[in-house]
């Protein structure tokens, strides 16, 4: 099989947030509820957009420009023992690739207006794509070292700065 | 803000099944159930992989490399009714960037076992990362023209060949 070595894109538009800073940024769409910002969609993808307004929820797939060191292992950022990169959603992975799942507010023009955002103003958005509950939502789960965590505690540590 | 124009990814590795044809595929995860393959690993990244196999879903994100031509309306699989691309799942998409939630089955040095497999033999693999019902789930959700599906309809249309 003739396998493909490299694959480039192209944003399709940036995140626009009050978030400049990437460690004020709240981890995770749970933990930045009610936090809004916007897609700002390159003006030729903007007819793309019909129907999108139908789903209450939205998958950005991003590209998370500001991190450059990749490792194979890390402390994850809502525990405290080393794992394996893709145990993890730390964006210190071979390719940083972002998924957040947003809920969608509303769409003006070519602005994607979204809350729950988890993301720092300025990163590429490579994909959207909608979430339904029934392709997408699965509940009898084993959720490795992500079901220790405090629930509590990770929603102040995961949430920041934000009030 | 000096904006990035292009991002380059190196696959992380392959899928491997026995679906040669992405005609015989089934489409979406949820209409693949059983249907099993690996994701081959670049022997470099097996040590990412420590502490995966205590989730029993993963999300694969991978670049859909048999889709050449772009859209930003088409009908989608399962409807009757043209939409936004970013309304829907196609491939057709500005960048081919497919997100499947499967069912991790089992590793084996770099062969990471999946069943709910909608992929297509020799798919490049972009990332790996974990489920979580906490994190990725969501429940009361508005899901657009999916709602309309007739699920059993859906159900054999999604699964194809597969028995």
């Amino acid at each position: 099989m003739n396998k493909i070595k490299k694959i480039c894109y192209e944003p399709i538009g940036y995140i626009c947030t009050e978030h400049k800073d990437p460690n004020q940024v709240p981890v995770q769409p749970i933990y930045a509820k009610g936090f809004k910002g916007y897609v700002k969609l390159r003006p030729e993808f903007v007819a793309g957009l019909e129907h999108l307004e139908d789903f209450s929820h939205i998958f950005l797939i991003v590209h998370m420009h500001l991190k450059k060191e990749k490792k194979l292992k890390v402390v994850p950022f809502f525990h405290n023992k080393e794992k394996g990169i893709f145990a993890t959603r730390s964006p210190a992975r071979p390719n940083p690739i972002g998924l957040s799942l947003v809920r969608l507010e509303k769409i003006e023009g070519n602005k994607i207006w979204v809350s729950d955002l988890d993301l720092v103003d300025g990163t590429p958005v490579l994909d959207i794509k909608p979430f339904t509950k029934q392709l997408d939502s699965r509940q009898n789960t084993r959720d490795g070292w992500v079901d220790q965590i405090d629930p509590e505690e990770a929603k102040r540590k995961g949430r920041r700065q934000i009030k």
